[in-house]
């Protein structure tokens, strides 16, 4: 038991959003990681929390709890924080924690631009922790398949256009008072919450190739405290052969996370990207060399449903990938990953250019 | 035998486009017509297409063939032209065929301008014979079905968003010398021969409700003479809750033919919209109250495909319809029908204004 102790990655979570229950339950089912702690700023919420989820340590007992998230931060045993905090407290937090030498998960958006995350990745950099931001679906091992046919040039052929879309139908209580449409608190609306995922999308597809420029279209809605609730936008890179990318992220249509990527000679589309159906396993659709058949009567091809089986939750791989750097750097092998800190500066970075494409009255802003 | 052939509704195909091919089997197809006569601008060549193709009329004999386009437009016994010209002659024979009192079946784009779609419109109600465009795709029992689901507002909700795609990866040959990239004949390029589609499909779902403007986005991929291969623009609809669209059209992409409808309460996803996969049944997926289920780890639904049986092809459904309006004209219980051409209109309208968004540096340009 000792030995497995010493062996997990000890994590605490910091605050008790909705969706630090489903990492919780992720640090469970990652084979690498244990939760430690969680932190509230009362006790008893903490205590609440741990109970009704029935938070318990790689001892069975129930976790430790702290009213206070600068407790969680001095407990020597928690070696990464989990931190699903509203994002206008990620850069004070997060430097703080890295400070303290606690690895950081840090829920997205990161921050509320990009020299705030900067302030972050130099915290995580100088403390030599490791830094990730909570994107799940790149941890998916559909994510990898995918990847692997995009990337496949000869097959694949050139990029020529990305599509993507998050959105969901929030309800009046959540437009009314939810913390994501609160400039207090997140005011990057369903720009930071949603369009997170098409921007890291669109430059994974490419392989983080910042576009040239980025521009918002005309149809951004904002609440009466100038909050996005839905907004679209387009990514151009200008040399040719030429790409481009749209995404459209909404709090007010039903539910959706389509991404199509259109090659030259094939095209992936996936109606499920952020959140997958089902937990076992996920799939997409492959089309590959299409044409009309003779007559333009149908088609020559149908796509192919490619299925790829998870044996953990997305979240669960995430988890794991992370512990995983930590336990590198704890044996001293290895100095935190570049990889992810860089994946979340880039998408922060656009991020920011449609927020100020949508400020300056959708003018184009280069990169 | 005498019978029918006073019930069926005779047509002439004027030019021996491949697209001609289609539909000379799709009037064969339809009940109420029968293939009379094909005229191309050489004898020889319509009777090489009319052999090679099998084309036979009513009594099973080779149809008439003609040397010229006159030629067939004087025939007293031909009610209806099917006419897919290129583009820039479509102006002057169509205009002439409605003067010889022949109902018009136009291929698309139905012209290069609005000003001459304007000026075979009036010629056609002049002299009261119908006028249809050939987009095929309005005519499948499948796009009624979808029509009724996305027109019931009460389940649906709002329509937020449509997006949509119409795209082929033309080979070197017709990026040399097909004449949908030639200025002289189809100077609209892919903007007019797949755009043409989906500023159709955006246009009906939203009831034909033009859009406040229109905007191309800035990444028109245009060949030596200036012709657009490839192109992304969007709609915008000002009024609240508003609508927005966004359509890309390019010879440069791997075929795609995707349609995706997004309300507040449902949404409807199809790849195969221009021409189905097959030709007996189609389909569409519905996604309809889908939402995230507890810890957000999966959807409480997923996509319901809604299969439609069709007992004829699309563009024998579209003849079909074409004739019945005819049939009405000719017993002289109706007018010609104002809907098809209007809707043909509002479609050259909005394709004209995407068309001077490129030309204009991409500003918005209202309609």
């Amino acid at each position: 038991m000792e030995e497995k102790q010493t062996t997990l990655v000890r994590f605490g979570i910091m605050g008790c959003a909705r969706i630090a229950r489903k990492i919780s339950r992720a640090i469970k089912l990652a084979p690498n990681s244990t939760l430690h702690a969680i932190a509230s700023r009362s006790l008893e919420k903490a205590e609440a929390f741990a109970t009704q989820n029935e938070l318990l340590d790689e001892q069975a007992k129930l976790i430790k709890t702290y009213g206070s998230y600068i407790e969680l931060l001095d407990d020597q045993e928690v070696d990464a924080i989990y931190m699903p905090l509203p994002t206008s407290l990620h850069v004070e937090w997060a430097v703080l924690a890295a400070s303290k030498k606690k690895h950081l998960l840090l829920e997205k958006p990161t921050a509320l631009n990009l020299a705030q995350l900067d302030q972050i990745l130099e915290a995580c950099q100088v403390n030599g922790v490791q830094f990730m931001d909570g994107s799940m679906w790149y941890h998916h091992p559909r994510t990898a398949k995918m990847k692997q046919i995009i990337s496949n040039s000869a097959n694949f052929g050139h990029i020529r256009k990305i599509s993507c879309t998050s959105s969901f139908r929030a309800g009046s209580d959540f437009l009314n008072s939810n913390i994501r449409v609160d400039p207090e608190c997140d005011a990057l609306g369903a720009l930071g919450d949603l369009g997170w995922y098409c921007i890291g999308l669109i430059l994974w597809a490419v392989n983080y190739k910042l576009p040239n420029f980025v521009t918002a279209l005309p149809e951004v809605t904002l609440n009466s405290k100038g909050i996005i609730l839905a907004c679209t936008a387009s990514f151009h890179w200008e040399e040719e052969p030429k790409t481009s990318a749209t995404f459209y992220c909404s709090f007010l249509s039903h539910v959706s996370m389509d991404l199509t990527v259109c090659g030259s000679i094939e095209s992936v589309h996936v109606n499920d990207l952020a959140i997958p159906y089902q937990e076992k396993a996920a799939s997409f659709l492959l089309t590959s060399g299409a044409k009309c058949v003779n007559l333009q009567i149908g088609w020559n091809v149908e796509p192919e449903e490619v299925v790829v089986e998870s044996q953990l939750p997305q979240e669960a791989h995430m988890v794991q990938e992370f512990a995983r750097l930590i336990k590198g750097i704890k044996s001293c092998e290895k100095c935190p990953d570049k990889t992810w800190p860089e994946i979340s500066r880039k998408t922060q970075m656009v991020l920011d250019a449609v927020r100020e494409s949508v400020d300056r009255g959708y003018k184009p802003v280069y990169l």
